[in-house]
């Protein structure tokens, strides 16, 4: 059965040329299929400051009005997709920029209100996912760099979570493919000790997830990420790693002392 | 042989919601296989304007910066470009959006300095545009939507004239499918009399043409749209029209009365 890879990386690296420059290189030389989803970083909420506009965060997520998703639009979609894209030409990597927008890659709906009002945001219909486009375009030798925008029915530009995007992309070939779904943040994977980067948790299962967000070792922006992880899991796809951007070969080819492997 | 329509939509267009939106509604219902290339307009000088970045032109043509680049990219590549795909998705149109620098779709260098520095500014390389991913594309139904950036061998992002662009992509598919391409903008093509828009000139040749530049009636941005025009002639396109943005379908339809059209 044919091999794909999906590689979540987030803001934290996006923000350091280079860190972003060696993630980059190591993405670019991974063996086989590949798809790249980016988020955001600091970028859009600089943008913002210098036109005044204000940054609302709630539970790490975006706020987003309607100045923010042209904000956001322009930053993910443009610079930093564009930014991405040229960078692995260079190393040799055939990379096509998309947003969820292009091709009806990942339709979307504007997230019902409940407690909070996010705004402009979406949810992705993961039954919709284009899988066809990115078929073709793995099959022809390309490699997808996806920013975390899409539209909804009415064209709408929203602001879609990236975690999620790579957990519903990697679901959707699900057993048509052995999948394997990296995130990738600043830290060696999941830590039984914040403060002791050689604690990684070698692998988790649900109940242990589970403990460590009651007792706040999992907590903010890794809640939703573990929940994506987890959720990956349970739909199909073959193996789901949390770790460092500089260790993504090693997680790919299962090495042990590399991330946090997450269980079924 | 197959048809395919090329066209060029500019700045003057883009920057008004309501003439954009019937624009992109005639170009949604326009038969066959088809292309849109996009140009920047207002919104790119104001961000520079609001970030406090001076803006530069030399014949129409921008100067561009380091600060400036990542501007554009932004602007047209980011905002422009997925605001457009996510209207036409509405029409019923699956666009896809993409730079030059997406799977290597307009390979570029960066301009030499002659008498003036354009900065970060980029010429296509016509012998290396990607027609195998656009046929791809246009073969599953999907309509490419192109912003005018790209990326030269060491990855810098550059700033490319839209209307060599759809020039260069016409000429591309060349003799292996019948091309028409559309150069529209907010008149109702070359006039006689600058001041009557009922003066269209209904056909134009080369001899005409630089006796227009000479004397002055064609000047500014339209010098280089009219030599990618009759360059676009020369290099196997079928018919190239310049017109109004409301009449692409007439054009299209080679219909008396509607456009400019270039005679070779």
């Amino acid at each position: 059965m044919q091999e794909l890879t999906v590689v979540k990386i987030g803001g934290n690296v996006l923000d350091k040329e280079e860190a972003l420059d060696a993630f980059l290189q190591d993405f670019a030389v991974l063996q086989g299929p590949k798809i790249l989803v980016h988020g955001g970083g600091k970028l859009a909420t600089e943008l913002s400051a210098k036109l005044g506009i204000e940054t609302n965060m709630v539970d790490g997520r975006r706020v987003t009005g309607e100045a923010t998703i042209r904000i956001v639009t322009m930053v993910y979609a443009g610079f930093i997709n564009k930014s991405v894209v040229a960078a692995l030409q260079v190393k040799g990597c055939n990379a096509i920029g998309l947003s969820g927008a292009d091709a009806r890659l990942l339709p979307a709906v504007k997230r019902p209100v409940k407690e909070v009002d996010y705004g402009l945001v979406g949810d992705i219909h993961a039954s919709e996912v284009n899988v066809a486009l990115l078929r073709q375009l793995l099959h022809a030798g390309i490699t997808p760099v996806i920013a975390p925008i899409s539209c909804n029915a009415e064209g709408q530009l929203l602001n879609i979570n990236a975690d999620t995007v790579a957990k519903t992309i990697a679901a959707a070939f699900g057993t048509s493919y052995v999948t394997t779904l990296i995130y990738c943040f600043e830290k060696n994977g999941l830590l039984r000790n914040v403060a002791d980067e050689q604690s990684v948790i070698a692998e988790i299962d649900v109940q242990s997830a589970e403990a460590m967000k009651t007792d706040g070792s999992i907590n903010k922006g890794m809640v939703p990420k573990i929940d994506n992880a987890f959720d990956a899991i349970k739909n199909g796809v073959s193996a789901v790693y949390i770790g460092h951007a500089n260790h993504i070969l090693q997680m790919k080819n299962r090495t042990a002392g590399f991330g946090t492997c997450i269980k079924a």
